[in-house]
């Protein structure tokens, strides 16, 4: 990788784990044996190049993509990571619950519903480990 | 409808009013000959319920409504219509246009276009108006 | 083709044109010039086999597929022609809308109301071809 | 909560015991530590306004939902719940199974076949508790 | 059965079994309790119909349907079977990472790294196989 | 922009017009006035990164994006564009409708019917500019 692209990479670097903090790593690591190029492009292009955007704030960030993953329903696991990661830049559980419930409007009642279990799944987690 | 329905009906009808303005108020009216008691609901739940509920600002429920309806994609007209609603609610064109970008990452750069250019129809629309 | 796919055939032909009337034949007819074995297809495995099963009334069919179609909101052109089959099988308008409205739970207020607009069109446009 | 809401409450929570049995209460249970709110949400809007809708019978809004939890295919644990319901408000099994096999033509064999899968583990499960 | 249908099924056996080998008859079998007509609609449609026909050879057959179940992103079972069948009919296990991470592109990140995972459950299933 | 996002950047600019020719073009300007930098990301990661990589042919990544665009079923103008680009890089009209067709199969058949009628568009315009 030439400086820029080690620019992208270390921009990317940094913001995944300033936002994702060990989920984004071990979802990164996890793909060292099947698709290294895509860790390497996970965190160029959505950490290195969006989420390093200036124009919309890293709390106004993970609520998009909480709500986003929510909606959708087809990504469990990353919607947990990013309740965490909505955790670590500073949203409130109450603020994290309120942007899935409010799924239910734009996506239907189950989505909100799974939404919900996994953000009790994330931070009984947390709070474990807090113990 | 009761005194309570009432309630709900006139706080829902309120932050509609507030939240979509004329857009909420055409899509309410566009359901009379159809499906009256839906544009009913419309109101109490999302409006009277979701979108009234204290823990969660405006501006963050439209960014939350606005990065669903870009990733669901299946929903052009409503996504308009709450992209006017982020105007109206303090956000600048430019956390709209952060916010749909995003989308890219969870959706894919279809739902991504296809948002932006919902965007620049509105946009447009205000520009024109305002002119 | 041989006597057995004339009868899966046949089966389906009599079912598309009981069940979606002339939008069926009109959807067979346009894919003449593209692809006139998943024509052929259409007839074969949905109406001749599965429409064509015991077990389930139409009027239960139509309200799954209305149902269906309506929650996942992207393919209005085949909504309107099963609204239109569930009347053509019995189903009232109201049981037709009362159908799309519970989709509001499942699938979000969008859907729901993009369904609904469907629905008025199709009871417009019979209603105009009546008067 | 006052007089009305009272009234949708206790219509929905008539509905949803009507209809869900143990399942739905299960779900509503799960919310409390979490989204208590989302709880009565579910018991008023889903259950207090739509379901208890003249207009449409049990039996057909069962359909229509086992319908679009198998054609959505992202809400496995809701659509077991409601085959459930289907089959506490009259549904047979083979009506359950023939409104999921349906789904194949309009969201393809996937979503049919872990459908179908659904439905076996809720035949069984009730299988092994009768026995 | 008369003799066309057994020749669409035997057909549709054959490919079947070229194609997904055991984990296509593990599919057909366990439907033999719930939907045994399903188990022969799948034999007879996707494989006795589509996957038979001369036009586009199953190599990018394969290719299509790892890249539509990776961007549907709710049949993870099926897709499992698929890559399988890739493997069968002489993908490269490059050739199908590169498919599924292409579906970054058009279905969003967590689509391509959900698709990834599980390609990579099936080349170790088969790596363990073959040791 | 520096050196080597020149590099990926020219890298995607080719790639972008060896493969969808006119329409890629156009969708990169159209959103010259909204989203900018969007532009240049569709450049940089879908066609500077992942259509530049080797080990999956051109033709096999645009039966790929066709397949799971014609799935998603919420992307027309996307799939109107990469069936042109099919055609540019050498599928047959055949390969493309035979792609089309079994989406049937794993998204249903109102996915395939409206890509099939959306290849159907592309022939025709193709076959006018031709005439």
């Amino acid at each position: 990788m030439d400086k820029n692209n080690e620019s992208r990479f270390e921009r990317g670097t940094r913001a995944l784990s300033d936002i994702d903090g060990e989920g984004g790593r071990k979802v990164v690591d996890s793909l060292a044996d099947i698709a290294p190029d895509f860790a390497r492009y996970i965190i160029e292009f959505p950490f290195g190049d969006i989420y390093s955007r200036p124009g919309l704030d890293l709390r106004s960030r993970e609520i998009a993509t909480i709500a986003a993953l929510t909606a959708l329903g087809n990504a469990a696991p990353q919607l947990k990571v990013h309740i965490q990661a909505g955790l670590n830049v500073g949203l409130s559980r109450d603020e994290i619950v309120e942007t899935i419930m409010q799924m239910a409007v734009y996506a239907g009642f189950p989505a909100a519903l799974n939404g919900l279990f996994a953000a009790r799944e994330v931070f009984q987690e947390k709070h474990s480990l807090a113990a």
